[in-house]
């Protein structure tokens, strides 16, 4: 049987990433208001969350910068009109997409920067450039986590490759990352203890990032705790693209470590997640999104759903089965 | 290592019990229209559910049969009209609360009923009365479940003393059952465990009945069936008391025995869970169920906040705290 004394202790190697503006800034198109951020940023630090991830990196040259919120590009000095130096324990990722990110330039070096953690984010056929992402930001001082996205349609012999190659990288931690909510907490034990043969013989943290497809973003997160897993990922309400993310509210509530405080974020949720959906952020469980989830497919077509306002989930359902 | 295997093929000891019209009613005060159970039952035909609850024998002394739709005292005359004879694979069961059924005069001889399964409900502390209700039961020729609520609150010696006890009796099935969806993942595998040591050795089915107020009702209802839990509850868009139950759609997409179908549940649930929803009837996961699971309390104070139409968390986490 799993070892699960740590329900009752804990675990200090454990930490918490808040995702709220990065993975909820894709349901909103990352127009969060200074005062949501603000209010968010003193959250963090009043629950004990480890990391606050403020949003993309994204490249000004493919994206354009009136069409989204200043969260999916996250200057600089954007960030230190909310942190100022930052003079606290929480430190600050932002994520940066392989193929979606001009890291060389947008970059700068740590000791210039509030960021203290670059999140690169990949997909497997992208891993030589996820890997100049890496050592371009651990040669400028920065913690580096890389997500290997859509691990559930991976090849297994090319997952092996890429963590054998993350296992000689820089890299400070991998993410297990469940892009499509499509796994179970027993898939989850199994990858935990695949990558863990790499991230233990190189000496790597492990992460998890989960989606609430199959309402499973929590459990595939408290499942990883108990698999060794280090970084946990969580939005406030779940916040985040589909069917959203696992709940800052629920982990924290799980989590024994008595430097986190659950207090806090009911205050944040009741009033700034209650604000964000008022003004027309949808996200959360729902039957399109298990349907995508049980089918192993991008939630694209479920967001469209969503968006269309259909409730015709078996139309949906034969619609999506006959495309795979 | 957890013995996985069963993430690909299937136990076929393994049975789906729908207690959409039960754990359902309680937010509806049971008043489905005639349509809609119809229509679940031919659903659940359709699906390949094994058993269909369709209330409870409630005693009308005790009850006004005024106050409530007629599936909660489960006339056999008002099953007989929607089953016929109900010459089908899928059985019928009702539930017996120990203290709130009259059932040596409110449950005939299974030959002159059309139900299958009597699922006998007790708290620990009733579990004299519910052996007499099982032995009852059994003798009138019924397969008979039981039910032991809110076991998070028990004490285990008090569990041991109720599982030899159900062991020596003639019941078919013990459930272990959440009563206030506080239980993670790895302690329903505890609980699987424990029982085992007796069901085993008594030759009794093991069932699990979860809630979701932690967003866990599915997983830990998966996490059941990895430990040898054979019977699992669920309801039609996971409708139930509070935070409601399993979800039906999750767990039949889950489940690899061919005969079950989720296709027909998305049908019903697109027409009759909205319907359902449509009126009025209100339940599924928010925020004061979680805290209320959290604490490990009976959600009636969170029910009663949803009811308020309350949204401030925080004041409710404080008195419910305050209450503990």
């Amino acid at each position: 049987m799993k070892q699960i004394q740590n329900l009752m202790n804990y675990r200090p190697s454990v930490k918490v990433v808040d995702a709220t503006l990065r993975d909820g800034g894709l349901v909103n198109e990352f127009r969060f208001s200074d005062e949501f951020v603000d209010a968010l940023y003193k959250t963090n630090l009043a629950a004990g969350v480890d990391y606050m991830e403020f949003g993309y990196k994204a490249d000004k040259n493919m994206f354009d910068v009136n069409a989204f919120g200043k969260w999916k590009f996250c200057n600089d000095d954007d960030i230190r009109a909310v942190v100022g130096e930052n003079d606290t324990p929480l430190k600050i990722a932002v994520m940066a997409d392989a193929g979606r990110c001009n890291y060389k330039q947008d970059i700068i070096n740590r000791a210039d920067s509030p960021i203290d953690l670059i999140r690169v984010a990949t997909y497997i056929h992208q891993m030589p450039t996820a890997i100049d992402m890496i050592e371009d930001a651990k040669k400028k001082g920065y913690e580096v986590s890389c997500n290997i996205m859509a691990v559930s349609t991976a090849q297994e012999s090319d997952v092996k490759t890429a963590l054998e190659m993350l296992g000689k990288s820089p890299v400070d931690c991998v993410y297990i990352v469940d892009s499509y909510g499509s796994l179970y907490p027993e898939q989850i034990q199994r990858l935990a203890a695949f990558y863990k043969t790499y991230t233990e013989q190189y000496g790597k943290i492990l992460g998890i990032h989960a989606h609430n497809n199959q309402q499973l973003a929590f459990a595939n997160t408290i499942e990883a705790v108990a698999d060794d897993v280090d970084w946990l990922d969580a939005t406030y309400g779940g916040m985040g693209r589909g069917a959203g993310n696992c709940a800052m509210e629920l982990l924290l509530g799980f989590l024994k470590n008595p430097k986190y405080d659950v207090f806090p974020v009911l205050k944040f949720i009741e009033k700034y997640t209650a604000q964000a959906k008022a003004e027309g952020a949808v996200w959360g469980y729902d039957v399109q999104y298990m349907i995508t989830g049980l089918l192993n497919q991008h939630p694209r077509t479920a967001i469209a759903f969503t968006k269309e306002k259909r409730g015709d989930y078996s139309n949906f359902y034969s619609e999506t089965v006959n495309h795979e």
